[in-house]
């Protein structure tokens, strides 16, 4: 076997430093990004200091100086700011009963395993040593899910608080220049990414410290008590993002649809009464939703991973290094990601239109070449030369180079499939030129075109992802698998900043509009924002394709805590597991959907109403009431967000107690199988027709003009369309994700349970 | 064991008997409807001799006997009958070529085996008996493919004449009242449906007892050799479902997005030039394209049961009428639904718009029941008290009655989802009205609606069909799940009869409105074309149920075939198959809905450039130049049928060559749970679209008319609505049960060839 060259003390030093360097890397972004002064006094400095540029940008014809419009920014700001919070407030607080009711479950279900008996049993794995009592597994799940949540909700909370400081900054920015604009941005994203990922690694680590002065030497309880974690991170991320993407698109809809299509004013015009709402959900929904998201992926592949390293030559041996190994993939991630940063910052300078998508996608490029090195580098000093790892009852034999092609495997697989949604639901290639061209004949055609698009870009990221599976688990199981996942999200920080940038641009668009800012500051933000919904697509991607592979390997961890040797498809009870949990993302679906059409219709109802007995309104003489529209959606997503979320949630449980672990396998391979299809199909329909919408109202082609200009047909027809695709690329389909891993991840915390008592309906036929 | 009490000799002659009576049955319908004539001289006998009504019924006050209209009926029908004719020949042309080139494929693969050896071999299953060679396989599965081709091919030609032969009538009779035309178009889908089944079910049989000659008492060969039957009907099927459904909807939707949206004239106007094209569609697609995509279920169920069969005890030991049983079960199929034919014809009246519905809800009750009595007498006479049947390897012992459960499951699992459907997509229920009622807020919410709707819809279907594989499973294993499909298809007459009399109304109302007749009558077919939609989605929602079933029970069969034990998810192996498998539908249907839409756009400019060139077209002076729009649809169609037909076929042939049988049981598993959620939800949403639109058009109710009238901006939102649902219901969403069956039982033909050569990647890695 062999030992590590990395000592078990650098380990344990190296993976707080780098949470630490990330934690810094963030605070100093933010304080470049506060530069940008919000109060008219002192627009001067900024414009001097450059930030970073060499050459002084485009300046507005009409004067930095106008304090009004400054004025007016931070007065918007504000106003967006207060209602994401008082949103978040009201939703945690509903999600807090249900966090506090879900702990007592686990330690109801897990205590019960044996009984609440406080002696220490058997060893699940090694039958001839002693392992602590299932009650304290019932107890430090129960915490290590309390922890993994609270940590889900504040990165979710922390990812809003800074969108909400950065988009008038980016407004102000963007008139001088689109450069400005967009580092402004971007470095606001990579606030969020940074603070996110180094906090969810450093949350980790402590629990893991704190767990082992309990567990000692049972690491088998205590990583199965980690992976609690997981689950808390990714049911708080369900309702986040459910919650938030009702929220959302409920506003974008309903603020679309009488204000765009029937009044025909222009999208976020302060007459529109649900503005301010279409403006807080940006920012409760693709930031909070979306960061509670991806630190929900982060928190279980690392669980799944550790789960099985535990029961493999590393937690059999003790060797903490090896043990380390997903912290310290993640470790080097942050710092790769922190260079790569550097590259959009500070290396290279934006000064076009055209110049942002390029630079989003060499910080992609850029990020999976340096992580590559970093992988090789952890493989090598982190891992003994050769190891075992579990394998569904038996030890299988890896080396430390087969174990860095696994996790460099999901890196590129990420790659592909970002790659591959930049090409469907970029404006810049012919998929979503064709549908913008299909817009000639009405919505109609634009719909199948759409759709087809759609169901049409799942093919080459499922080829990427199945490509990804067999190679990482013929070289080292299941663990091969969960480590390619950790592989794809390694460079999670970098993924995040380039998604969060554009609801970040999005939002700046919408404070330009209605601080009544030249149109030519809306036509920068717009550019922001449709290279913003590719990225957005591209990182629903990767979140996808993670989620795919990080809920195969807790469906493997499951399978085996469950004591089942095979599932096999033959099996009645399989088969029917499989096909009904194939049908459950349909079923979310429709749940979703039509609760955001639901709302929608509310807001529409209200949206007329205020248009048809305000007198003035239109004219611009009244003031709308806002915060009835901010209470709509906010009651809407509170309630709609519970069926869905109980979908989730009760699934498993409800399968595994009266069904049994087979039939759960089952729904769990079938939700996985026809989730992903659904997940990625709706967030690329989505994307690409808000960017055909975009590619007709920017007009930068001969073609794309003689589809224009806005408000003719063809461009009716977008809209349209563009509508029709909210819901699906913002709550539906980012939701699958979380309902694939958070099946699969409770499914793994409730094993014990449903080993010793599940599937009594079999038990009495 | 027991022996039956049917004797062998009379079951052999209870079949070809129950065959004919379906076929002089049929023929009478037949007469009956020819009674209506088509020249002007002869109106009064027909309306003399009341077709067995006991009252006159309502007269037009515009005369009945108007030559002129009658004149123009029959010209449009032959127009529309020859349009029908010059495709279907067209289309089998290509086709033909593919089926050489397919039969000569099966040839080689299969008797490349053993080497074109003529040596006789020990059989697969009982390996202590002498069987006939691979050669003999390979030979006589080629010939039950072209077998299964033909009569494909010839069902579905058979029912386009018979459908465009009862299409004028129809008109005709709607202008004596809505029980007549009702009358006469159910009366030519029984034609249809009598034909089909009794047809289906005797070529089976004589080819059965021609093979017979040569195979003896190598039953484990012979039947073996027949499932190549189901996999030319199938095969067929898909050519004519993929290349039907994108004729009909290229031209339906092309001629709805300039006459309806764009120049406002009625669907149907005769100064559109789809307009003919748009009629011969409903022949070719709908009608001709269903005809053969059942007589593929049937004839694939009854396959999948024989060849389990033939290796259970009833093949073992030679027990002619327990192993003639599935023909058995549609023999007497034929006759329940002989019965209840006569409910809908002559034993009750309609005379409403409002009971149509029922009388066809009525239709599947009381097949059902009846039918529920015909399995218990055939499962009670024809099976031995006890048997076994072939599970994986062992021999399961199984009670005659524990039979007639798994066909009956089958059978009322099929009602359910019969029942679900048209809560879902009739305009009675309130689905389809909130689909209607989003229509307010335009064509975005309508869509959204509508597609939730649809993914809504699945979950009750996937209940009844988990349910029925898990109790048909576990009661007789593989064989269960094949007899339960045939028991779901066992009312296929009827099934048939009410599925085909909606597109048969829908060319009458077509023809009125060419005929320029009165409006009356438009209203009478629309009302029995919403009906029409409903049972067209039921039908759709039983060939899916049943091509679920079907298909788990050929991908057993095909399992033992080719002797694997397991199929473990949790292989690689198998896994990435799943995974791909799920991709596949959503591959399948990008390529149908682009091609849909691609021809549609051509047709477009097609009609859009008559309307503009040709002067005098809209105010009806000039006629259209039909020809170049039947032209456009005819070849985009066969054009556009191959790239999807060739993904289907090839997919089991690559991987099974390349990738081995686990890979490609992983593909079968994953495609079947995955396709039949999108048929489902696809051709449940195109219905409910289909349905909201008719809903506010007929204005029935205080709601449907605050919603309406025709061209009221709600209603342009539906027929967005009903343009996008076209391909849904018409293209892709039927085109996937194929896809899902097809796969399947083209790997259990060619499974003697994977089981001995496949696999060649991973023989190499």
């Amino acid at each position: 076997m062999g030992a590590a060259i990395l000592s078990e003390t650098l380990a344990e030093i190296l993976i707080p430093v780098a949470a630490v360097i990330g934690i810094v890397f963030s605070l100093v972004q933010w304080l470049i990004v506060a530069r940008v002064k919000l109060s008219p006094q002192a627009p001067a400095p900024s414009s001097k200091s450059k930030n970073g540029y060499t050459d002084y940008l485009i300046e507005e014809e009409e004067g930095l100086n106008d304090h009004n419009v400054v004025v007016k920014c931070a007065e918007i700001q504000s106003a967006i700011s207060e209602g994401a919070t008082s949103f978040l407030f009201t939703e945690y607080q509903y999600v807090g009963v249900f966090m506090v009711a879900f702990a007592i479950l686990i330690f109801l279900f897990l205590g019960s395993v044996e009984g609440f008996s406080t002696k220490s049993q058997a060893c699940t794995y090694s039958k001839d040593k002693t392992c602590k009592p299932a009650l304290a597994n019932a107890i430090f799940s129960t915490l290590s899910f309390l922890l993994g949540a609270i940590t889900s909700v504040v990165s979710g909370y922390l990812g809003m608080k800074i969108a909400t400081f950065a988009n008038a900054r980016t407004t102000l920015e963007a008139r001088k220049g689109v450069g400005k604009a967009f580092i402004t941005a971007f470095r606001s994203g990579a606030v969020m990414g940074f603070l996110l990922a180094a906090n969810g690694l450093l949350v980790l680590y402590v629990a893991i410290n704190l767990f082992k002065l309990y567990y000692g030497d049972d690491w088998e309880g205590l990583f199965e008590a980690i992976t609690g974690y997981g689950l808390g991170g990714s049911s708080m991320a369900l309702f986040g993002r459910v919650g938030g993407g009702i929220y959302t698109k409920a506003a974008d809809v309903g603020a679309d649809l009488v204000g765009k299509v029937e009044r025909n004013i222009p999208e976020d015009d302060p007459r529109n009464p649900a503005v301010i709402a279409d403006n807080v959900g940006d920012n409760v929904g693709d930031i909070a939703g979306m960061g509670s998201d991806l630190f929900g992926s982060y928190a279980e592949s690392s669980c799944a991973a550790l789960v099985v390293a535990s029961i493999s030559s590393f937690g059999i041996n003790h060797d903490l290094t090896g043990m380390l190994y997903p912290l310290l993939i993640s470790s080097v991630g942050i710092v790769v990601c922190l260079i790569t940063t550097l590259f959009a910052t500070d290396f290279f300078e934006i000064k076009a239109v055209n110049e942002i998508e390029p630079a989003l996608k060499k910080q992609l490029v850029i990020s999976t070449a340096l992580m590559t090195v970093g992988i090789a580098v952890v493989s090598w000093i982190a891992l003994p030369p050769s190891f075992t790892i579990f394998n569904f009852g038996v030890q299988k034999a890896v080396k430390n180079w087969e174990l860095f092609f696994c996790v460099a495997i999901g890196l590129w697989a990420g790659l592909v499939i970002g790659f591959v949604t930049e090409y469907y639901t970029s404006n810049a290639y012919s998929p979503v030129q064709d549908v913008a061209d299909s817009c000639r004949t009405g919505a109609a055609t634009n719909v199948i075109f759409g759709l087809a698009l759609g169901y049409k870009s799942v093919i080459i990221p499922i080829f990427a992802i199945a490509v990804s599976i067999y190679v990482s688990f013929s070289l080292a199981a299941m663990y091969g698998i969960a480590v390619a996942a950790l592989g794809m999200l390694s460079t999670i920080a970098t993924g995040l900043a380039i998604d969060a940038y554009g609801p970040i641009s999005d939002n700046a668009g919408g404070i330009a509009e209605m601080a009544g800012m030249s149109h030519r500051i809306r036509e920068r933000t717009d550019a922001l924002d449709a290279a913003g919904n590719t990225t957005a697509a591209i990182g629903k991607g990767f979140a996808i394709g993670s989620a795919a592979l990080v809920s195969l390997a807790l469906f493997g961890a499951f399978v085996s805590r469950a004591a089942i040797s095979t599932v096999n498809v033959l099996s009645p009870k399989v088969f029917i597991g499989l096909i009904v949990g194939a049908m459950l993302p349909y079923w979310f679906s429709a749940m979703t959907m039509k609760s955001v059409g639901s709302a929608a219709l509310k807001m529409v109802e209200e949206v007329r109403r205020q248009f048809n007995t305000i007198p003035g309104l239109m004219e611009g003489l009244a003031k709308p009431d806002y915060a009835t529209c901010v209470k709509i959606s906010t009651d809407a997503s509170i309630k709609e967000m519970i069926p869905p979320g109980a979908l989730v949630m009760l699934t498993p449980l409800i399968v595994g107690t009266l069904f049994g672990v087979e039939t759960l396998s089952g729904v769990l391979a079938g939700s996985l199988v026809s989730g992903v299809q659904i997940a990625i199909s709706a967030s690329n329909t989505g994307g690409a027709w808000d960017n055909a919408k975009k590619y007709i109202e920017a007009g930068v082609s001969e073609h794309a003009r003689s589809l224009g200009p806005k408000g003719s047909d063809p461009h009716k027809a977008a809209v349209i369309g563009d509508t029709i695709g909210d819901p699906l690329k913002d709550t539906s389909g980012p939701s699958l994700n979380i309902l694939i891993k958070l099946m699969a991840v409770e499914s793994l915390v409730f094993a014990p349970f449903f080993a010793k008592h599940g599937g009594i309906i079999f038990k009495f036929i």
